[in-house]
């Protein structure tokens, strides 16, 4: 259960140093993540906005091997660990340009009711689609 | 009706070129325009949350003269156009470290009911702070 | 001359209005001006690297008509004035989301030499491909 | 050694859930890890451009406890590791709105010389700084 997809580095990513700034990656992450759940759950919109349904990010991580800089033309790889789930969502990140391994990362998230306010489980009508892919 | 408020640069919002990305004044003017109206009409949070108002862009323009670095201290002066309240409300905007003049600006915003989803007048309860200022 | 290009609006880039926030649009102008200088002028990363020459922007502007949302499809077209080189360049921008005209804008640059570090006239070498176009 | 600064949350901060984007807080650990460094070695921009090094991060990780919103203002202690030293430096962060701790986290960097483009030892006339303190 796994989604690629690309991204070129943009200029607006880039610091002093040249190189893609540092917190940046964690929204790249959010690309390949809203990408996974469009392409084996829900449309992530449609979560907050039919379901209700939030996923804050509970605990992130990042491991920098190489840089990405400007025009970079990079792959991103979301891997998501299911096992945790009605509670959790775990996803994996690896991105590459071309063979070369640039940055590793994680996020863990929960899911939020918007309407109640409260932490929920996966509501079971969700929760099958994953089970059933 | 001018408020003042001093910014330091960021390393998040330094470009490639080492000067501050040409976007990122405009979250400046942001912060100018926040610290304006909660000083002469009302804290922007409250406009939203308590009277469902936001005041969203319909222009906005900027003039780079000089441009600001890392770490530089800045400081923006937020001057406001009340002439077309109650439908229209206009900031200039003013960045200098120390007495060079680094960046001028403007925005142009309107006042959206966030429950009527439609353009409104300002209300009076609203506008009458600034005229009794 | 003219180029187009599309976006898909990012979760990052949207504010607690749910709207793209107003100084957003300006990274998107940046990733169609790439794009046309990469087209017609030379790639910006080769330009800053090879060159040595920069394009700071001096003045800029944006008109806002309707919103664009998390997730939407939006086409940059991106057309450029060059009648003012060598000393200047004007870019002016159009985003639609369909047929619908979101946002248009401009930007006007001037050309940095970084090694002496001056304001320069667009090389030759550089304002010939655009004659010969 | 120790050090605390304050930050303001910023609207163009906030995303779509009215809370902080993860990313952004990596923005004010950058924050406080200059303010540390300031205090404690040396300002970080002559570190970059009198010594020509940088500290590229190579590892960060935030857990998120509770959210921080628009407006809030939030207290960001940092605490830096230097056992690594002259090899590597990590700094940890808590950031605490009132008495409640918000998030907390770590960013782990090595030394990168921009004239040798290689890693390098802290040089001891930085670090000395740290030991006599």
């Amino acid at each position: 259960m796994k989604t690629e997809c690309e991204i070129k580095v943009r200029y607006s990513e880039v610091d002093r140093m040249g190189i893609v700034y540092y917190s940046r990656y964690l929204e790249y992450f959010e690309i390949g993540r809203a990408n996974w759940l469009e392409h084996f759950l829900c449309n992530y919109k449609e979560m907050e906005d039919v379901y209700k349904i939030g996923l804050p990010v509970i605990e992130c991580g990042i491991t920098y091997k190489k840089s990405a800089k400007y025009e970079d033309e990079v792959l991103l790889k979301t891997i998501c660990n299911i096992s945790e789930l009605p509670k959790f969502i775990t996803f994996n990140y690896e991105l590459f340009k071309g063979r070369n391994l640039l940055v590793t990362g994680f996020s863990k998230h929960l899911f939020y009711c918007f309407e109640s306010k409260k932490v929920i489980r996966l509501p079971a009508q969700l929760s099958q689609k994953l089970i059933f892919e």
